[in-house]
């Protein structure tokens, strides 16, 4: 953990000095650490299958290693540009309508969809093309500088399935571990490619980032909202730190995502 | 969930009227309900990406359908007999192995590794290749018969692991959904193939099957464990029953498994 340690150290303090221009957000709580890579990609190079790796870290048997393994940059690539990434998105998105599709809402509006917003309503894959698709460590003045902009694109299979649960009657929560000052910049965003309206848009208090603090977010503020009422019927993400700890709700949907990983 | 409470009522009705001629064994404790299937397999065949089914059933996205999608069977079937699973078993094994090494034990003999039975230490494939990879309802006479011979061979990855892990010292446990009448005829098949010793097998008392009693049985019995003073240091399996619940371990291990899925 010490090379992660660092990393995360460095992001917090590189972020905490930087701010944003637009509004003065500071965005630092955008950043994740990437993803883990494993020793058998360096010391046999050849003999490595990516998509044996991308299996390990979807299901949560690869961790704790600071990037992508440089060998499968290419494969990362591909997989992100290509169609193989919607495909898996939509698998997911897919399974998550049929299911919401079977639910009896209760018609008192406290029937609600979790849904996470980095890497799962929107994406920063321009980011990551631009930066070796996790095969490095991001430039984190980069990084920033690049999610100030509000740009991201939706994820197509992301925002259709949003579509679809506002239609079937579900009230969305968006549910993210970025920071307050982010709330304007993360707004602007999310209204310029497509997703309105929500029931809440919540993020964290200032403070630390780590996959403690952002696990530990989520839970609290799942259990908030079971003890105001609502009932989780659904929760989306692309991370296992969205779907476990505390009240995941009835059916969680884990997206895809090659380039990081939190738990 | 009717046509898949139906299949497991059948498995259990089939399996209860059969018994084993070696040793009077019933073996009907090992069948495993077929995984999950999707709709859109069945209504744009061409336009479904068997990859994205499997990354669907592997992250838990995927659920209660009773087969795979008849448009994945050449899929999985490449899958399972070529190099791809035995490349995703690698990256578990490896994996865990890697983990395994940074643990430094007490010397109590109290460091438990627990490791599942069925498609995780030794496979089924043989006969999955000769019936449809999951396609159809297994013949659940077929299965039995299969199972009763005791020849299912070991994953190669897994007995590596199991290897290794013994050499560091770990205590092994294997931890089965398999029943006490099967006992011999388990022990048999295991050290047929390599498995020579364990700390505990432990089975299940005989009883229905199905997802919920056999996550309740792996919680139990982890519960027994860690209150006669054991220590869980990692568990694996090819199910998320096997990992998920009470007293899971500090780190869990998920091996592919593309034909079956209980959680």
């Amino acid at each position: 953990m010490g090379a992660f340690s660092s990393i995360i150290l460095l992001v917090y303090v590189a972020a905490t000095l930087l701010s944003i221009s637009e509004g003065s957000e500071h965005i630092h709580s955008l950043i994740r650490q990437p993803v883990a890579g494993t020793v058998s990609a360096e010391s046999d190079p050849a003999a490595f299958s990516c998509l044996s790796w991308r299996f390990g870290v979807e299901t949560k048997n690869i961790r704790d290693l600071p990037t992508v393994p440089k060998v499968c940059q290419h494969y990362v690539a591909d997989y992100m540009l290509g169609d193989q990434f919607l495909q898996d998105s939509k698998v997911v998105t897919e399974e998550a309508f049929k299911y919401a599709k079977t639910v009896k809402l209760a018609g008192d509006g406290k029937d609600i969809w979790i849904l996470d917003v980095d890497d799962s309503l929107i994406t920063h894959v321009d980011f990551y093309a631009q930066n070796g698709f996790g095969t490095e460590i991001f430039d984190v003045t980069a990084l920033i500088n690049y999610l100030a902009q509000g740009i991201s694109p939706a994820l197509p299979e992301s925002l259709k399935l949003y579509r679809r649960l506002l239609r079937l009657g579900f009230k969305i929560v968006l549910l993210t571990g970025r920071m307050e000052p982010s709330r304007n910049l993360t707004e602007s965003n999310l209204k310029n490619v497509g997703y309105h309206s929500w029931e809440k848009l919540i993020l964290r208090e200032t403070g630390e980032w780590n996959d403690t603090t952002q696990r530990a977010h989520k839970s609290a503020e799942r259990r908030k909202l079971v003890e105001s009422g609502y009932r989780i019927i659904g929760n989306m993400g692309d991370q296992w730190c969205d779907l476990l700890g505390d009240y995941p709700g009835h059916r969680t949907f884990k997206l895809p995502n090659p380039v990081f990983y939190t738990e």
